[in-house]
Formats: structure tokens, sequence, C-alpha cells
């Protein structure tokens, strides 16, 4: 092949691919809108116009033409550094090209339809308490995912196709073992803190308006990092994260007004993931590449912010100040440590969602377990309650009083996959650990910075490290590359220690 | 052609318009974002997405399956009566298949390039008074409107075709017949108003806070009967309507804390837009169909509810209450008298957006006469200036100071068609007036309900003769099915002259 007609296959290549990606952010912007600002008149239009969109990106990304184009290329891949943008383009695109064409069409119209009918079903029947109404659905969505997972025989485990749609790479036997060996370590920190007196966050449960916690949250999102110009804050019932290109990616949140952490630490939460896109190389725009790296890596990211620098001393050393300026009545009295305190309260909890740091990841590892045994066979759908309910009773030492706090809680399994649908989130808290800790030792000055509002340094280093690359590597070849080694629990543990073991008196 | 077979072929016909009907409304959708909450940072990838989205309306429109299935349809189509909604789906499918397939899609995308390319400059040289800059782009525009009306060979005159873009069925020759009449009976009356002493609108041009106008607007937005449930209304710089479905038209407006009417009689104006697209027959969803007839008729909509219902002594003498409650320092000595007087004042001016009722129409004529001369090559782009000026002081008594209020203000030629732009406004109100007279006839209790906040009977009627059909019927053929005749201008003279005669004291 001569370099012109490269050259030419490339680009062609490049012209398909971006009709692709646009059509999926065109999708994005269809399922913004109807989260954000759509009349409720919209919805059997909207509903209509997104299946069609989706169908047109799906044709493209299975386009036989992309997959001729991707042999003529592979010599030329070849000759290329690994982590090259043209040869990671090219790998990018044929992976995502050759597993899409593994699931025949009609088979992904059969998923769209249940995970719909499953999710309307869901949203009637959780505040109905009804998991008997949910069960032959749930048991459908188990046998999907199953058949999904055989088109990508033969595998060592039937989740790891189902975990490779969001971490590609991963193994359920590498998260067994890592989950394993984590709540080893967990469990007993839980136990030593909630045999303390719990901390107080009473100063967090007052009555915060609205309009004054819109304003500081959006303060704080300027001075973090989050740039309004590429960017925007809507309300939505449940946060997210979505993007509509490189130069456009949106955030939303909710407001509670009896609880200031709430919109808080979801927001920041929220602009974790966003400045992750919005730090991605802009060269990679319309490609496969303009994506994070894997929803492992993302989570990494919205925790450190969330968690990591938000639920930090430092942070709260320089931001208690224009807080305490926005609600003088409400936070005038309380003090730094106080606050600190508030905001990092663990207890024992039903909802992960709500769940403190600490706990957080066991809600996790219980839906993770729960997920293999369902897949495997080993767990029947009818007996999931009590499965779910025994694993809270023994992890977190608390008993849902019903379905709708247990079972029913999460929206994923009624609405996607059973398998690969939760890993992610403690994947990336272990990440985040390791990150944090390779970020420290690159720039000793972060905390430092922090107390003074200066996030340079960090942005810079998570800009050169992670997010330039967006999907070039996979989860376990970006942390090799950053810290010379698989993905460790350490790191994470450390971490909760430092933080926990002092603030919470422990040994 | 046996029964099922023209079934299926109706079916077949009906999934292929509507996913064009799709991608045109989510076409909208991505303008709409644009223009309302999409930061800045989004603008290179929404152009790419739009033009993606427009590309592939456009090749579904000109379908050649669809050419097909229109064939085997029209043995059908005959034996079924004019009116009914196959007949009519099926022609109106027909009309817009074949203009489209006149047009090279390469014609269409060199189009499209310049508009945009024009438009951009447009938007730099307006605020520079830089109409010598603009002239080459104008120039071009005039010729590839040339080039489009082409394609439609024969035609009796160079603007029939672009005039069919946006009325089809009316011919230059007509409008310019009904224009020459209409001038000729407004000039004089235009000259008899600005004799008399000019309205006071001082009330109208106090200190009227955002916050407060917008609720008011919203409130007054419920009571003429503008459906939240299936719009909503956000602001924008220009203010207009928008459809992404017949359950979701939105409005949009812009306030002005200086001038109480700019919004409030806008936002009225687009209502007027959106309700006559709220009320097509909900089966017409996804259709050619579910469309305004033209854009007279969806001017006559928005003109009536603008000037016709909300500038009406009856309509103040319920709202100026509610008003007065939202602005008591502004507005609690102001009578009914002076406000009706203030938001009825007529005068000669510089910008046809910002003109009365009265004068509106003679900004419009002037603008079409010299489309017509451009097209023609009777007048020349260097000259276009000159020709302006000298008829607003004949037809306005006024001098533009500048190309920016004087041949830059409006987009129109400087983004789309020479040809075709500006007839629609003034043809909406000549049919204005002989709809409202209509409904008049039929329901004489209207105006006495509109003093009540009462407009079931003008809807009811609004919906049965007009809403209803959508793109049915053709302008004339509404017409003629309203009034049993043609379009005539006596009705809109006679409701100035009984509205402006004794407000101006005039003979």
């Amino acid at each position: 092949m001569t370099g012109t007609s490269e050259t030419r296959a490339l680009t062609e290549l490049k012209q398909k691919l971006s009709e692709t990606w646009d059509l999926t952010m065109i999708h994005g912007l269809l399922d913004w809108d109807q989260s954000t600002y759509m009349p409720p008149g919209g919805g059997p239009a909207r509903a209509r116009q997104s299946a069609l969109i989706a169908g047109l990106a799906h044709e493209r990304r299975t386009d036989r033409e992309v997959g001729r184009l991707l042999d003529r290329l592979r010599p030329y891949e070849e000759s290329l550094p690994y982590d090259s943008d043209d040869a990671s383009l090219i790998r990018v695109a044929r992976r995502a090209f050759e597993r899409a064409s593994r699931v025949p069409p009609a088979f992904m119209a059969e998923l769209s339809r249940h995970f719909n009918l499953s999710y309307q079903a869901w949203a009637v029947a959780r505040p109905q308490n009804d998991f008997a109404g949910m069960a032959p659905l749930l048991q459908k969505t188990i046998d999907l995912s199953r058949r999904y997972a055989d088109y990508f025989s033969p595998y060592d485990h039937i989740a790891d196709p189902l975990i490779a749609e969001a971490d590609y790479g991963v193994t359920a036997a590498e998260v067994t073992q890592l989950f394993g060996r984590l709540r080893e370590r967990l469990a007993p920190l839980v136990r030593a803190i909630v045999a303390m007196p719990p901390a107080d966050d009473a100063c967090l449960k007052q009555h915060y308006p609205r309009g004054e916690q819109w304003a500081i949250n959006e303060s704080i999102l300027r001075s973090i990092g989050y740039d309004f110009e590429r960017g925007r804050l809507d309300v939505t019932h449940h946060p997210f994260m979505t993007k509509f290109s490189l130069g456009d990616v949106r955030i939303t949140t909710r407001v509670d007004e009896h609880d200031l952490g709430y919109a808080l630490f979801s927001t920041i939460h929220e602009a974790g993931h966003a400045m992750y896109e919005l730090g991605i190389d802009p060269a990679f725009e319309g490609t496969p590449l303009a994506d994070g790296a894997s929803s492992s890596v993302h989570e990494s990211q919205s925790r450190l912010w969330e968690n990591f620098v938000s639920r930090s001393l430092p942070f709260w050393q320089f931001f208690l100040k224009p807080l305490k300026a926005a609600f003088p009545a409400q936070l005038g009295g309380v003090d730094l440590e106080t606050f600190y305190r508030a905001i990092n309260r663990v207890e024992r909890s039903l909802i992960r969602t709500e769940a403190d740091e600490v706990t957080y990841n066991l809600h996790v590892m219980i839906r993770f377990d729960l997920e293999l045994a369902l897949l495997e066979g080993r767990l029947a759908v009818k007996d999931l309650p009590d499965a779910w309910n025994a694993r809270y009773a023994a992890d977190l030492g608390v008993a849902p009083p019903d379905d709708r706090d247990g079972v029913l809680q999460d929206v994923h399994w009624y609405a996607g996959f059973v398998g690969g649908a939760f890993q992610g989130y403690t994947l990336g808290n272990i990440l985040c650990g390791q990150l944090h800790e390779a970020a420290l030792v690159s720039h000793p000055s972060i905390s430092a910075d922090c107390a003074q509002g200066n996030f340079e340094a960090l942005h810079a280093w998570l800009g050169s490290e992670v997010h330039r690359h967006g999907a070039k590597f996979t989860t376990a070849e970006l942390v090799q590359r950053i810290t010379n080694g698989p993905l460790r629990i350490e790191p994470y543990l450390a971490y909760l220690e430092a933080k926990y073991v002092p603030l919470y008196g422990l040994d």
C-alpha cells in the first residue's frame, strides 16, 4: 500500500467514524433535552426519534465498508508506534467494529425493546415495592445478558463480555480477586468507625434555598476549573454528565433544599466526569478516541474531585469562607472541623447513591457478587431479595425494610444488562487511589495548592497522564503507563485510613 | 392494484415520510439548542451535526423509492375525495418529492454553503454598516436564487418558484396586484394618522424587571390557551417558534426591561404560530401534513393573536388588571384608554420588526418590490441602498441614516433567497382580516368573550377551519373553503379603519 492510498483510506475511515460519532452525540442531545427541558407531550415522538438515530448509528457502526477500510489500514497501523494517534484510532475503531459486528441487529433491537419495557415497568414497580412484578422481566434480562455474552464466546467467565462493554480487558476473575481483598480490609474499618460516636451533620440538614445553592455551586465549579464556555449546568431528577462534542460537555444536578451536601458533591462529581472529557486532545474530535478510556477510569475522575479533593480538609480551608458568605445564617457559627466531619460522616446505610465513601464500595461489591451468581445460575431470581437482604445484614449491618429500598433501588438491572453494571464504581475508587498517589509524588504541592483554591498542578498532571489520551488506552494500559504496574488496592486503602483513622480517633 | 397492495404501499410510504419528518424535527432541536442553551464551545461540532442531519433528510426527501411508491399510489389517490386524509397525504408528499427532486444535491449543498457564509458575513457587516462588503455575496445570492428558480421553469415570473417555497400556488402577479391595491389604501390612512398628535406610549417605556415580565407573559400565554404540557418558553436573541413533534411546539422570546411591549407582543405572536401547530390533527404526526399550510397562513395565526386579539380593547378590559397587579408602581395610575392607545401607537419608522400594524405592511411591500426588481435585473445590487432609501422616503417619509438600519436590517436576503422572503408577512395580515371576519360571523360573541378572558369560541373556530387541516390545503384552497372566494384585502382594511379611525379621531 502506498502512502497516498493509506492516507485516502484513513481519511475515508475518519469520515465514516465521524458520522457515527456525530449521530451518537445527537442521540445524547435528544436524551439531554428529554431529561431537562422537554415538555411531557414530547415523549412519544422523542422515543421514536431516539430509536431512529440509534438505528442509524448502529448501521454505521457495523458498516462493512468500515471493516474493509480497517483491513486495508492494518499494515499502516502495524508500521506505527502502538501509542501513536493513528495506530490508536485504527485499533480502537477495529475493536468497536468487531464487537458491534458480532451481535445481530435483530438481537440489538430486541434488547433495546426489552430494556425500554423493563425500565417503564420498574418506574412503576419500585414505588409499589413490587419485586414479584419485576421478576419475569429481570429473568428475561438475565437470559438476554447471557445470550449477549455468548456472541463473544469463548470467554473465561460469562460476565467477561458484559464487563468489557464498560471496561474493555477487565475480567470477572480480576475483579473478584480485587474486590475480595478490598472487602477484607474495608469491613473492619467500617466496623471500627461505626463503633465510634457518629459525626454530627446537622449543619448540612438546615434549609438551604435553591437559588443560593445554585449560585455557590456554579461558583465552586468555576473555581475548580469546569469551563462554562464549553459546558453548562442544568437540573434533572438524577445528576449526569453528557457530551455533544469535545467543546460541549454538560452536567446536571438536583437541589435538595434540606441537604446542602447533595447538590454540592453530586455537582462536583459530574464536573469530574466533564473535566475528563474536556481534557481530551481536541484533535480526536469526531473519532472513537474522543471518549473516556472506560467507565472505571471515568469514575476515578469523578470520585477524585468529589471525594479526594472536595471532601478534603484543605479544600474547605479555602471554600468554607465563600460558602459561609452564601449561607451566613446557616453556617456562620460552624467551624472548619465541624463542617469537615459533617461532610465525611460514615454510617451504615441502605442506599448506594447516598452512601459515604467508606461504605460505598460495600454496596457495590454486594451487587457485583449477586450479578455473577445470577449469571452463573447459582442464584434464582425468586431468591434474589433474600440474598440481597442477607448480604446487607452481613456486610453493612442493616436490614432493608422493603424491596423498594433493597433490591429494587438501582435502575441498572432494570434498564440494562445484569453483569458489568456496577464494578466500574469501585474499580474507579481503587484507581483513584493510585492516580492520586502518583499525582502527589509528581506534585507534592497539590494539597497545599488546594488550600489556596489552586488546582493547576492537579489539572496539569491529570491532563497529561489521563485526560488527553481519551480512549487510546484500556484501563490496564493506562494504569501500567502511569504506575508501572497493575490495579492495586493499597493506595486507596492507605488514603481511606489516613483520612478516617484520625477523623474518628481510631486505635 | 388490490386493496392490500395499496395498504402496503401506503404503510411503506408513511414509514419513509416519518423518517424524513423526524430527521427534520431533530434538525430543529439542534437549532433550538444552539439558540437557547448551547455553550459557545459547541458551535463547530453543531454546524457539522446540523449539516449531517440536513443531508440525511435531503437524501430521504429525494429517495427514488418514494417516487415509485407515489406512482403506485396514484390510482388509490384518485379514487378518494380530494380532501380525504390519504389523498391529501399522497398529494402533498408528491408535491414535496417532485420539488425536491428538481434540484441537484450538489446545487443544494452549494446553496447551503453560500447562505452560511453570507450569514456569517452579514453578522459582521451589519454592525459595521458595510453594504459594499456584502454586495458581492448578495449578487451571488441573487444569481443562485435565479438558478434555483430555473430548475422549476417554465414559470410566469422568476419569483414564482421562490414564492412557492413558502406559499405554494401564490404568484408574483397575484401578490403585486394585491399589494398595489393595499398600498393605495394604506398610504392615505398612514398619512392621516401621522398628521394627528402621536399616541403617548411613555407608560410602556418604564423599567419593567425581567422576572416579573417573564411571569406575567407565561400567565397570559396560559390564559390565551398555549399549552405548557406541549410546549415551553425560553430566551433567544430573536423570538421564534419551532416544533419537534405535534406534542412539543416551543416558543422563544426576549425581554427588554425598558419596553414592556416587546416581550409581551412577540411572545403572543409566537404563541399564535405555536397554537396553530398544536391544533393540527394528531393523526398527521410524522407526515408532511403535520405542518402549517404556508408561511402566509402561519403569519395569519400569529398576527391574529398578536394584533387582532391582544392589541384589542376587549383583551385589556380583562388583562390590564393582572398586568397592573404585576406592575403596580409602573401601571397603577394608567387607565385602560391610555394603555390601549400606547400599545397601538402608529408612527413612521425605519425598522420593520418594530413597526406598528398599520405601517408594517409598507415595510414589507418595499422589500417585495425590490426583490422583484433585483430578480428581473431592473435593479443592480450597487443601486439597492439608494432604491431602498428612496422608497422609505416616499412610502414612510423617513430617511435611513445608514444601511445598518436600512437595507442591511433584515437577515432574510443575507441568509436565504432573494425573492419569496417577505410577501408572507403581509399576505398573512390580509388573510387574518378575512379569517377574523369569518370567525365573527360564525361566533359574534368572540369580542365579548375576549373581554372575559374567554377564547373558547375563537379556538374552536380556528381549530376546525384552519388548524386541524395542517398542510392539507394550499393558501388559496383554505381561503376558498373558508370564505368561498380568493384572498381579499377589504376585510383587513375594514379592520384597520374600524380600529384606527376612532383611535386617532380621523374624519
